[in-house]
């Protein structure tokens, strides 16, 4: 198995093209706790970046303003633990940019994998993901806000992942908790010993 | 393997006695989106209720209001999927309260099981925490907000689940994410052919 530091694993929290309850694309507004969860669960589990994904300007400038508070403001004094969190984050506007980052970083353009709690395709096992991290390529995890990633979106991914099925026949996870029992499912202990 | 219906598993969300970062003991304050994240989360995987727990009369209130409007206000029209998981709250006004409530439902006292995300004694393992909720008894599975549970509260707790480790040596997840990724391991596909 590989260490997390040979893992090059990224995730983008994408605010568009994302759908609405009636599965009509919008753009979804920026969750404070979001950029707070998902890198503290990012940073646990050793992905290298977290992309907040957002077309809007202002958007872009907002998150800006809430890592200078946590990365350099009185944030930073107050509670060092989340700066190390918060520095993993880079704001871009779009999915394609994110890959491009990756790109420069990595010298290769990185496979993307597409989350979605709908999905009824032929879906990616958390078990095969993990093998593939496991195997040095990069690869970009992405997760939607909202009611979730456009189905062209979904379409245009490398892979996408198998749902989250719950034992309940309810699966309606926050953000927040799909990406951290994803990021727990692929990058978490496995072996013989699984979860022990 | 039991299915949902027969597994009595039960959480709370403490409030009162968790830590600040001095490890001061303290009384956090209710946080809207843990209600919203940690009942969906819960309902996915069957759990039977989601205690809020704090002893604070005017945060109650707050979590009653907050609950009336999804329940049976303007939210419950908007999104009836997130009524469907609020539901599963109770609001007490302390730990001993949920436990006295899940005896009168079990005719049994529930073994409490403590998490800790420093914990460093002899933990249950989430394997053993899985056999034991197929064995059919009732748990009342505790997560602490602010800096976590008091460590006295989780030393009289019957079990201490072990901590989520992570890959990179930082472990500072938000009690969002670690009930996520735990009730995960513990209520999620299991078996040879483990998450995928």
């Amino acid at each position: 198995m590989k260490t997390s530091s040979e893992i090059k694993v990224y995730v983008a929290l994408i605010h568009h093209p994302v759908v609405n309850k009636k599965r009509e694309i919008i753009t979804s507004a920026v969750t404070g706790l979001d950029l707070h969860d998902i890198s503290r669960v990012s940073k646990t589990y050793g992905i290298k970046a977290v992309y907040i994904v957002t077309p809007l300007a202002d958007q872009r400038t907002l998150v800006k303003r809430l890592l200078d508070h946590w990365l350099c403001g009185a944030g930073a004094r107050y509670n060092p633990i989340r700066t190390r969190a918060l520095e993993l984050i880079k704001v871009v506007a779009s999915h394609e940019d994110a890959v491009e980052n990756i790109r420069g970083i990595e010298n290769i353009r990185p496979e993307t994998v597409a989350t979605c709690a709908g999905y009824a395709g032929k879906g990616l096992s958390y078990d095969r993901f993990r093998e593939m991290t496991e195997e040095g390529a990069p690869y970009l995890l992405t997760f939607g806000t909202a009611w979730g990633l456009s189905e062209a979106f979904i379409e245009n991914s490398d892979y996408v992942l198998d749902p989250i099925s719950g034992a309940a026949g309810y699966n309606h996870l926050s953000v927040r908790s799909a990406a951290s029992i994803i990021i727990d499912r692929v990058l978490g202990p496995n072996g013989d010993n699984e979860h022990s």
